[in-house]
């Protein structure tokens, strides 16, 4: 057999200096390293525990329990004749690490992006998550809740009343994993409920189609109109609930207006409907006035979901639904099975940055860099084309461009901003079906590109849009 | 109008001691503590930015400044005539904050529940989660790999293979929320794929029927014998895959033999079946030589599903699978749209915790101490009553006692244990129809109880197992 003896010299052991209770843990130690870093290979034969023992000046008790715990670890292997190996699948077998995803483009401006550099507040998280793991009672670390932690759900209810004018209390909230996660539980209650027909935002984002169709339910496109959805079209359509983006619509960016919002509680009251506010950047909002959630206006008929994924990081996973309170239980209820509450100890590390008023300052801080990116891209985007038009600008990290007022079309643009390697989003991928306007459209998020950068970032964006103009002139 | 004017001596103001610049930044922090804590109630006004700004000795733009702040925000609300005052809705609704689930019986000793104080590690995940925050790449925090973190699936499928004989590469690995949700994940990605009838241990876990039946999907008992489970019985049910508990059977504590190992990989391999391995507790083995896992038999047949549920705590929320790689893609498009990955953090904090040996450490001291439990539990039963057999010693965190050996039944040792506030699972409730053996048993879990109570609460436990003997004499 051509398996190495191991002396206790490849082991780089020191037990000398450990006081002696600790040299069995000092033993052990060394043989997992050893194993895990290679020096010992798997099926390399170990000292008999007599001559380690010796080698060593330990007891032999000691190397005994050492071996044997290494055995019931999987290190070692006791064969027959109280030989003790490494064991064979000691070391996984040599395997590349799981990759990360490729890079992502040299410019990315598509929506729904972050800065993670500037956004997830990392000293912040950590600072919030010592201070809850150090008072912690025991008993939140058990399976929980399914609504999600009690502390979470009472700090968002008073959030949300304050920051968005949610009117909710932590009874009726349910935390989820971020906004698809919590649309699909609610899309998934609805189903189980008899709902067949849901009404969406037309232009809309075509993941959220993905969920709904996903579920089994029929789509019932609604058309977006300056101040909102049309909601003729969406009595018409005889949905049973309809998703709407009131703050900041996307992905044209309009505000729903007070008459909208009044015509569509009416709606949803006499035909017993439900509206799906999606709140996903309501908190970025640049006019001092904030805008408020539509919720307020009647919480009986409208489920709130709300997302860490634009004010933290898509990464954070956790989300809420503020819901109508005949509405909890049937969730709950819906979605008991296979559950994926988000860890405990997230939702109590969000709380306390809630509580805190750490959301908050975290918030300002941002709002304000979004502003000055924003102003920015509204000037260079109105020096490179006069005449272009640009909605959705008092909220939110994307604008909505139209290319029509500028006279040319996401053809040229799109052929120009690939060659310059230069992400964008079309207005044309977000329709349900044919186009409902002949508009022509880029849709640009602006919170992506890290800081320093940003400037020549959108002048280039600017570049992009002079040479689609010279392309249509020739 | 009642409102009362506010002065800044009632808001506690000290903006002396501040640097210039941290002025506004000071006053509205004041302002929104008091707004927060009640001191300025909600429609009380604010003093003009000019008197206020004489009262601090500020300029008058600073408090303009704050006070646009706060509005947008949402404390303040600007009323016409430039009069500022707290919004209305500013502090939530007086309501209860949310309240923890009532606490647990005086005693409970059912089974997958753990001693919280001692099993979650929360300073060695503090230390693991710093590292990961000054280390990670920005992109992690991004939406990620839907299969999860990469860092996780490289630690994961070397720890697997080392410890578990699990056969996995990173890439065949999908992180899940926990054991049910991963079960839900491939159940789901099963019955897209035509698959209708699934197979699963009698008796077995109640709750896991549940997750079976939600996804639309039929049941099909097979019987469990004393090495495993009947895979004539399997072979006759029809069934497209199987769930087991090879290394630990639960509630029986049954370790799957060679024999039936290999008999289920080959009608794994006749049928093109899939086997579904649950290894929930299979870190705790008390014998020296430890059992694998089916999974490393035929890789390309099983799903090998783990968790941290026993390991650290059930509010962790990380599972995963181990999947044959023709599965791999399946389960990802079955599950992506409104999928709840577990927050990267927590994925890479977990990575941390098993590349630097740190869950070893931690499995190695729960191990010891749930040897000594486990020592004492059989040591009181086997006194109590020395008729008693008891299954499932080798492994795991519980054990089955077989009342009908010692001579009683679960009646009679229900209405005792009750009376003295003893939470017990009883065997009968774990048979899919009619029991299909007439032996009564308790299923007792010994992980639950504090350590400096478990003498007390065995002895007590004892007591039970006496009195519904005695009860039996009469």
């Amino acid at each position: 057999l051509s398996r190495s003896r191991t002396s206790s010299i490849d082991l780089h052991l020191d037990l000398a200096a450990s006081p002696a209770r600790g040299r069995r843990a000092a033993l052990e130690r060394t043989l997992r390293e050893a194993i895990r870093e290679g020096r010992l290979a798997p099926g390399s034969t170990l000292p008999s525990t007599r001559v380690l023992a010796g080698d060593l000046q330990l007891s032999r008790g000691t190397v005994v329990d050492a071996y044997a715990q290494l055995v019931a670890e999987g290190y070692l292997t006791a064969r027959p004749g109280s030989v003790t190996a490494v064991a064979d699948n000691a070391v996984p077998t040599p395997s590349q690490p799981a990759e990360r995803p490729a890079p992502v483009a040299r410019i990315d401006l598509r929506p729904g992006l972050l800065d993670l550099a500037s956004t997830f507040p990392r000293a912040e998280w950590l600072r919030a998550e010592r201070a809850v793991l150090r008072s912690a009672p025991d008993a939140s670390f058990d399976y929980g809740d399914l609504r999600g932690a009690p502390e979470l759900r009472t700090a968002l209810a008073a959030y949300l009343g304050r920051a968005r004018g949610v009117a909710t209390t932590p009874e009726r909230m349910v935390i989820c994993a971020g906004f698809s996660h919590g649309l699909a539980m609610l899309l998934r209650t609805l189903r189980l409920a008899g709902v067949r027909r849901i009404g969406m935002e037309d232009p809309c984002l075509p993941a959220h189609r993905a969920i709904v169709a996903d579920q089994g339910l029929e789509i019932a496109p609604i058309p977006v109109v300056a101040d909102g959805i049309s909601v003729d079209a969406l009595e018409q359509s005889g949905a049973d609930a309809v998703i709407v983006t009131p703050a900041h619509q996307y992905p044209t960016g309009f505000t729903m207006s007070s008459v909208r919002r009044i015509q569509l509680v009416q709606w949803a009251q006499r035909t017993r409907g439900l509206v799906i506010e999606d709140d996903y950047d309501g908190e970025f909002r640049y006019d001092r006035q904030p805008v408020g959630a539509v919720q307020g206006l009647d919480p009986e008929h409208i489920a709130y979901v709300g997302t860490t994924s634009k004010t933290l990081a898509p990464a954070v996973r956790i989300g809420w639904l503020a819901l109508p309170p005949a509405l909890v239980d049937p969730v709950i209820t819906a979605n008991q099975h296979g559950s994926a509450v988000p860890p405990a100890l997230s939702q109590m590390t969000l709380a306390h940055l809630v509580d805190n008023g750490r959301l908050d300052r975290h918030l300002r801080r941002l709002r304000l860099n979004y502003r000055q990116r924003r102003d920015m891209l509204l000037h260079t985007l109105t020096e490179a084309a006069p005449t272009i038009s640009i909605t959705g600008i008092a909220a939110g990290l994307h604008v909505l461009a139209d290319l029509s007022s500028a006279g040319t079309t996401e053809e040229r643009v799109r052929s120009v901003a690939e060659r310059h390697g230069i992400k964008l989003a079309y207005l044309t991928s977000h329709w349900h079906g044919p186009p409902a306007t002949p508009m022509q459209g880029i849709v640009v998020g602006y919170a992506r590109t890290p800081s320093p950068a940003f400037v020549d970032v959108i002048n280039d964006l600017g570049g992009v849009l002079r040479a689609a103009l010279a392309a249509n002139d020739r």
